[in-house]
């Protein structure tokens, strides 16, 4: 009764934005360690501790909160693999180092979280129709990263080619990773790959 | 009665061959449209026209089902990669054709069909512990093959990673395929990866 209005509204707006990050973070954990098809509302909320009705109120669908959730994920890492790039070393090291980055990106529980989300959407057209525009703006970006830690110029034919096919083989990379430790053959696979990168692209 | 027991063994054993054939590609059909969560042996049994209790006999899980389904059709399409790469053309085309032979191989419905079975033994340990030597299986084989229609010396240091990063480049180009046809996009990197192959190992 003491606060204003205004001042009211601010710890309301906060709270709100902490739970809808419960929610989509108990999703993505859901999804990893359950699949798409292992995920389900109901334990969703429980997981997040948040009342059904809030829940429905926020995401009404199961489709709904599980493409906000990858969605918030893929920001929260695009953050985080910007800024692993950020404190790269300069340098002979420099590609490989960028072939690390992104090799451990893919890697990660986040791509288990999205390839559910992915492979969910092959056969479920609703949810292709939400998912297709969330992986063309997340592949542009992450395409636009790569180009600028690897310092490469597009404009040189064939350059735009070697930035796509490196993209492809860390996700083939990340696709063997998810039944697998794989780290060890990652490695040597990118370091070949640095060797020819730093050729083709001196 | 006419017939003796031999020969009237013999139409069983087909008969048998036959409907074992018919359950196995009902099943990968399903996981093609369906996904692995949509996939049920009471669907399969009505597709392949055979009866539960005849399918239970052969297949009496779910998961018995749907690894002796890509099993299968993993050594059909392996049969027909080899068939297609025993008439691929000799000379500076070559390399570009081995990788339109691997391209198309992972952008198939088959890949699909082992993408549903993969994604699914990552959250499912029964299923892992019987895809997992499949799939090694299936990756020696497939490695082996490529060595082989690349004419590639392995014994020369970092030739093997090479032959790595391909199949894990076509992986990750038939998962880019799975939500949305990319056969254009796919065909430009695979130009240029096939110019970094010719000048890496010539």
């Amino acid at each position: 009764m003491a606060s204003s209005p205004a001042s009211a509204r601010v710890p309301q707006e906060e709270r709100t934005r902490a739970m809808r990050a419960r929610l989509l973070e108990a999703t993505v954990d859901c999804l990893v360690e359950r699949g798409f098809a292992g995920t389900s509302t109901t334990l969703v909320s429980e997981r997040a501790g948040v009342s059904r009705g809030a829940q429905l109120h926020h995401f009404p669908t199961k489709n709904a909160l599980v493409v906000a959730a990858v969605e918030h994920l893929t920001e929260k890492r695009g953050a985080e693999l910007a800024e692993a790039a950020a404190t790269l070393p300069i340098g002979p090291s420099h590609t490989r180092a960028v072939l690390q980055v992104l090799g451990d990106h893919f890697a990660s529980p986040v791509f288990a979280a999205a390839l559910e989300l992915w492979n969910a959407a092959r056969t479920d057209p609703a949810l292709l129709a939400a998912v297709a525009p969330l992986e063309q703006r997340v592949g542009r970006e992450t395409h636009r990263l790569t180009v600028e830690l690897l310092g490469i110029d597009e404009s040189v034919p064939g350059n735009r080619e070697l930035v796509q096919a490196t993209l492809d083989l860390v996700r083939g990379l990340g696709l063997a990773n998810t039944i697998g430790n794989d780290a060890r053959r990652r490695g040597r696979i990118l370091d070949r790959w640095a060797e020819v990168l730093e050729r083709e692209i001196p």
